[in-house]
């Protein structure tokens, strides 16, 4: 069998701009054209593959067949310079972490797209379905701080980053004139990204034996995430790349010196054999190399 | 009728930290105790508030049912000082656009934290739900470009942005040898947020008289937004208070002299007669006459 690929490509369109109006500026044709095409495909299948909306979302089927495609547009691309020279790139679909886009990850991305002319859509690394679009194929690889095996994918360990508690050094005196006690650490308040940002409870534990259990203010904003510090807000760890130049200009300091905790990224990719995911790959792991901290 | 509020403290314990382990954690209670308190709720309801999984999630019911705990803690925070001096600070839910979290906006957060004492969780503002947020009282304020009315809200101006069309000079020099023409803006590849962000077609067509419709990098962060510019990736719109530095020292420039467009931003807030979110609307308000472009 082949699928109705017009038809899936207007479904991807729909997905991705969220409109069948957007959908149909993007692939040159009328709205009416995009909104038969789908209603085709989803009469001969017996099932709705897009749900209309503000904005329109896929069904969990109609997910699958645009993750398909995706692939196999992954798998047309080696084939397109052979036939047809150049072609409309293709874009490969990436899960990232946030401090990651924030730092070392747009030059690998930057080598990549020179060295492969593709495109490149990202979605922000999300604790509940990072595991899940890869599996589905909706994205086809992911730095994350997850080691997890994920079926049809291989897991290549990145490097590491370092993280220091750090606020600005008015809050540090407000909050912490005798040092870091358990009761200065649970009346402080504190940052956290998301929910899955165990970063700063993992640093008093580990650190100073304190178990946290603090104020919180909820960033889920790298920049966001600094500048709250920088305004004296709360405490919160950040990144080395991003906290090492305000600590030189004396903007934020460590709560308590040298006391910096590690932890570790990871690239799933799918076991696809297309050669642009091997380009992203070596480009990953070239600049993971050059920018992160290589164990021994 | 006085609803169950310790169970209702446990079910958006359970929501905000997406397990029964965490949210006990967080109580200081035993995860049975959690699951008791949850399940004798749902039991007298007759329905389902928390979807258990990986991570919890909260049916629309057990949503709004958070929203009220919330608004009524919000209510609640004005009379606690008086009953009983210091209390646990009360949180308050703010939905805010990426390029404002990463510029002006912790400024004022900063403001009313040391006013009011206050907690803030932020959620990034997105196309789709920040006005049913709003309406269902999940999210009490809201910054954004949107100056759609919302029931039960009220809609403030607060000033403009402008934004640039910058890319590397490398970049410039190679995409665009003779300037911004339809052929090379359409052959270059561009940024866009997410899909709503219709800022770089908007320039095009406004600055150029030009139907944008290149390769397109999807990257939904401030910094990464800038850094894949900085590597000569793409172009894109950028806000002016990040593109500036970068500019002054060459690592960016303009696709086109002097075309800035500007951007609108409203704050969308609850109408609710809590003190701290007076206080929060008098810093947004302050922080941004002083941080926005006002107009006349």
């Amino acid at each position: 069998m082949m699928l109705d690929y017009p038809a899936l490509a207007a479904v991807a369109a729909v997905m991705r701009e969220g409109s069948f109006e957007r959908a149909a500026e993007r692939l040159g044709v009328t709205p009416s054209a995009i909104s038969q095409r789908v209603k085709a495909l989803e009469e001969r299948l017996g099932t709705i593959l897009v749900v209309r909306g503000q904005p329109c979302t896929a069904t969990s089927l109609g997910r699958r067949l645009c993750a398909h495609v995706d692939q196999v547009q992954l798998l047309e691309a080696d084939l397109a310079s052979s036939l047809y020279g150049a072609e409309t790139p293709v874009t490969l679909k990436v899960a990232v972490n946030s401090d990651s886009m924030a730092s070392w990850f747009p030059e690998a991305a930057a080598e990549f797209a020179r060295n492969s002319g593709c495109m490149l859509e990202f979605i922000l690394e999300d604790e509940a379905h990072t595991a899940d679009r890869l599996r589905s194929g909706e994205v086809v690889a992911a730095v994350s701080a997850d080691p997890s095996a994920v079926q049809g994918c291989r897991t290549i360990e990145l490097g590491e980053i370092d993280y220091l508690a750090c606020s600005s050094p008015a809050f540090i005196a407000r909050h912490f004139p005798d040092g870091v006690t358990a009761q200065a650490l649970n009346q402080a308040p504190c940052l956290r990204f998301d929910r899955r940002d165990g970063l700063q409870a993992r640093w008093a534990r580990e650190r100073h034996g304190i178990d946290l259990d603090p104020p919180t203010h909820w960033v889920p904003s790298t920049l966001g995430f600094l500048h709250f510090a920088l305004e004296g807000m709360a405490w919160g760890m950040q990144p080395v790349v991003l906290a090492r130049g305000p600590i030189e200009r004396g903007q934020l300091a460590e709560l308590s010196p040298s006391t910096s905790i590690r932890v570790t990224l990871y690239w799933t990719v799918a076991r696809l054999q297309a050669s642009a995911l091997k380009t992203l790959t070596d480009a990953v792991r070239r600049v993971a190399r050059s920018r992160l901290i290589q164990p021994d």
